[in-house]
């Protein structure tokens, strides 16, 4: 029955979360309270946790394997940043009364879909009823050598910034989901969509950038591209400026922006992009394209560090490009 | 003003959540997304995660910092049950938009203050706004000795079943908030209720125990003690006798069973106690009361190992006590 109240905790731990910890022999099958992970030498544990609730971060009715999968995209995407590997993950679930059996299978099927392509396993976590929303928290663990972190302090004059993908897909996505976008091509807004849907964390480019040793700072895209250079300048002591020409943006943007110009913003602006954002010296810009290649993903420059602590964009004629969002308003 | 809106997430980091961070060099002052925790040779993580739901597992009305503190504890105390080493936490919360700023206030100085007790710091986290009640989601890391955490699968039969401090008080404790034992002494409903709002996770205890090698399995008493000492014996693969007439009930439970003799259920089966509850040899019996003393804490064997998967309580008189509650019901 679609509507039937779920089993007990321990019922559905046996039934959905047990499966998705075999995998993970310090989760010692969800049978204990706690989970164990062992310590190497010179390594260090890289920690973020998130959370997302119902109606703020994703639709009640969204698909709920997706919203199991971006919830825990979001976390892999933070461990990209620093180029670590991903090691496990902790979830607490605030799960409404009327939530089906039917949800919670198709809800762990997505994440069983990413432990699989993440190589990842689940650690433990806590499930518990809320008279509220759905409001889901995952902690994720990764792990890359001793002091090989690149700090979003890092950034030095003259250094190039460089951004991964494309820009602007999840946030035009998100507002083709609100049919923001009439006439767009249907095959353009489905990949709009499944780019806000689904993130693609860059973990493999981001493991090539660190062990490459030619990154000053990074981080992921996920507040948009001003807010978060805005962060590297901040804790850099620096400047930046973009050339907006250069902004990477992907065909099926580029004819959601045919439509509504102005939705260009999204674009610098808009977040969800959960792409990579660093910076290097100029004089390593072959050296990153050849990771650009060995990886597969597309790296471009688009722009310089510079003295002061704005983010300045700028047009193709050199006009400075005023912007008031700087990215995504938690509250 | 009382009901004014929190500020931006940012500048909630700054007032509020980097003063907990200040003592934690991992959480790069909570100006990244992650925190760095360096890995030890020989050492293991333990990591647990709990969530807790305003109106669920805490009341909106309750004290702000006790909140705090609880929620810490709740997670401390299953470090406690492996007996690791405390090292941090990170924590996720969902607020909702009515939330205020003194609230938040007291709520951080409730950190704080277990932070200093527990000598522990925050590692990270996020705030976000939700339409429903605030959902507050807490990841402990604690630190072992690679090897050592007594598991739960580890009773064996003829142990001794011990348990710490006394039982119950939590729970009737919550009933006195509810007005449930009218005529009670006010210290003694006070001491009930602070044990309910202030769990006193047994760290110091578990860590000697843990050392003490002695331990064949171990586990925290959250969901009550019958149904804790079933989880021992389910993955253990074998049942417990507790002999009731020995369960540790402190005077002020006392007062409230002299009131309501029925409300004994809640010394076996309230929940809520966050004391430990540990099987050894019975020949160690005289090593582990040694431990008791070394560490200030009051520990009572209560019962035996034996054959079978049941957990029996057995009256004075040798009669067998039904029991229906097998603890805490999460959904």
């Amino acid at each position: 029955v679609a509507g039937a109240k779920l089993p007990g905790e321990f019922e559905l731990i046996g039934r959905y979360f047990r499966p998705l910890a075999a995998g993970t022999p310090g989760a010692l099958g969800l049978g204990d309270d706690v989970a164990l992970v062992a310590e190497r030498a010179g390594s260090e544990l890289v920690v973020t946790a998130d959370a997302v609730v119902a109606g703020v971060h994703f639709l009640r009715e969204d698909p709920p394997d997706l919203v199991a999968r971006k919830m825990l995209r979001v976390n892999l995407s933070d461990l990209a940043g620093k180029g670590a590997e991903p090691v496990g993950y902790l979830m607490t679930l605030a799960l409404p009364a009327d939530t089906t059996e039917p949800w919670l299978a198709r809800f762990c099927q997505g994440l069983a879909a990413d432990q699989a392509e993440f190589g990842i396993g689940l650690l433990g976590g806590d499930t518990t009823q809320t008279p509220g929303p759905a409001t889901l928290s995952v902690t994720a663990l990764g792990r890359l050598p001793a002091g090989s972190a690149p700090a979003r302090s890092g950034a030095r004059q003259g250094d190039a910034v460089w951004v991964s993908g494309t820009l602007g897909d999840g946030a035009l996505g998100l507002r083709c989901l609100r049919d923001e976008f009439a006439g767009l091509d249907a095959a353009a807004a489905a990949s709009l969509i499944d780019r806000y849907r689904l993130p693609r964390p860059r973990l493999a480019l981001g493991i090539a950038l660190r062990k490459s040793g030619l990154v000053h700072a990074a981080m992921d895209v996920s507040d948009g591209l001003v807010a978060d250079l805005g962060h590297i300048c901040e804790q850099s002591g620096c400047s930046a400026e973009v050339a907006m020409e250069r902004l990477p943006i992907g065909a099926a943007a580029r004819a959601a922006l045919a439509i509504k110009p102005d939705a260009i913003e999204e674009v610098f602006a808009g977040g969800d992009d959960y792409e990579l954002l660093f910076t290097a010296a100029a004089s390593s810009a072959e050296a990153i394209q050849a990771i650009a290649r060995e990886t597969g993903v597309a790296l471009t420059m688009i722009g310089r560090i510079g003295q002061g602590r704005s983010v300045v964009l700028r047009d193709a004629a050199g006009r400075v490009r005023p912007t008031e969002r700087t990215g995504y308003k938690h509250f």
